[in-house]
């Protein structure tokens, strides 16, 4: 259950602590997940995640819902089965129904698929897409 | 230029035109880029991706622009050259800024980053995140 | 053009120029591909690697075109461009058709969809699929 | 247990099983694996994909065996769980022999080898190999 | 528990039995890990793989601690469950520390995140970078 | 040439050229290159992305010549050419022979290959591995 163990909150020191509760009060819930719990075993790397996790996830030119989508989007595309669940969890949070993860996934099934059929047919970039 | 080159309008036979005519009116343009063409030399598989993706890409509870952008971050995921070329071009069209675009690639990063501390961690999924 | 340069046959020594030999002799050819003098700055990686293509792409209970054609779409799905080059050349020379190309893509494509809507959708295996 | 659940045939609405008789006549079995079940939450999705399959996979220039292994072979590259298992279930139900399997998840995994020198040792393609 | 199921030492045949020998002298353990087992069932493919890590692992001009780092970076980019577990203890064993670990993974999401920022903006070769 | 283009040291705004100047001095050159041009385009990103790379890649357990190889193992495998190129030319400046790099490509490439046998067999954790 985690390569190095997973952090507890009684345990933790004060630096780990620290992103603990910020994570809760930023997120509005009193519980931590267990991604956080076994990056807490390298302190610089559990603050530098967390603190670009919360800038990049901030309200901005994108909505917090779809940034969720975006980032399940990716998770899916990568099969990391842990942050499809996590990530479909905080999406639905954000709003997301039933209906839109399945529009999502149509989505990012045809473009695996359609990525492939480009590379395999050798297509190139039209003069139009060229930036 | 295309494993099997490129099947231009003047050339193509009736079932690929027909295909090529309702992505135009679809998309309304008058421009076929090279994916299509590279694909018409299978009509069957031209025929069955497009109206796949006119139907996943069509607006539904979903938006177009969204679906877009899922589709870029995707391609972007997968390091496909020219679909990411080709959905950013059509993300700006459906209305994407510079700083969606910014945005959306910054949740991109960050997810293929956290998929693999994941991985890497051997973090097992929490109970609360289970269906 | 390849990271360390290109070792041609001129040029090489000796055990360079042995599995180069062997490489023309069994592929019944008097040319040698970029890929291997590339790897020719590594003796040892290049005897390792083509005496294990050798004896893996050699016939057995699946036939050479079979073999290339798998080889063309682990190459389609990981998008190595030097590599559907290539395997789509030694795939047409064992025999491969236009139309099984087609085929063979079409499959390709499909099946990177479902990989990822299986993930998505967190779809548990099926007692009877367990071994 | 799949994100939305998976819809048993006694309580699927007429356009599912109208699909799910299909997927069982079709494959001659009276049985519907739990890819379909997830699916069947979007009926437009699981028809769209079973259509697909069906074109893609019956019999044409490549044999219904030869399909069954390709299909392997990418979801043996993507690593997805899920999809090894169901379709070596299928690969062998056409006639795959453990031999074949073998040989198979030889060339799979010399290609993923080799795809990955390529891209390190930076090799450009042959002017022979462009198309 | 593996498609073709796991050779145990009594009941593997000679040449089988050669390898497992090899595996456990060279590695200075009595022990044989799954993977071996599972592969058992073709000869052939056992002794190559066995014979081409045994070539590659050794001390050379890296360490056999790097390599298993690199091997450790190589399995969480493509998040391969056994592959992590297996070779994190391996790493372990040869001197890694939690510590190391850390950085490690630290550095494999880094890279991982940039390899798609770098796609999605679609940044062009440095003139210097050119090989 | 870059999705939003490259934004030069003569053009950058100085929250651009404070974090170009901290480039230049942390690395001690004279020379941008440009993966930070065409980040430059998000100032918020730019900064985040060098803070975590210069954070990340200082020396610590691991020293930078040992970071840098697996900066480029992850690139290798994931197939980004201009990851590839530029952290090839960074690890040889960190002191990377060419019989380095060779090893490391041979780790690299066995252990993309095994990934796949892994998965494809199907094998199940060892419990030794099992943490």
């Amino acid at each position: 259950m985690a390569t190095l163990g997973l952090v507890e909150y009684a345990d933790a020191p004060p630096e780990v602590r620290a992103v603990y509760d910020d994570i809760m009060a930023t997120r509005k819930t009193d519980w931590i997940n267990n991604f956080w719990k076994a990056l807490a075993h390298d302190p610089a790397t559990l603050r530098r995640t967390w603190e670009s996790i919360k800038q990049i996830m901030a309200p901005g030119a994108l909505d917090p819902l779809t940034k969720e989508m975006i980032y399940l989007a990716v998770s899916a595309t990568n099969q990391c089965g842990y942050c499809i669940a996590s990530h479909t969890a905080a999406a639905r949070k954000a709003g997301m129904s039933d209906a839109m993860f399945a529009e999502l996934m149509a989505v990012v099934g045809m473009a695996n698929e359609t990525n492939r059929l480009v590379s395999g047919y050798q297509v190139e970039i039209d003069e139009r897409f060229r930036v």
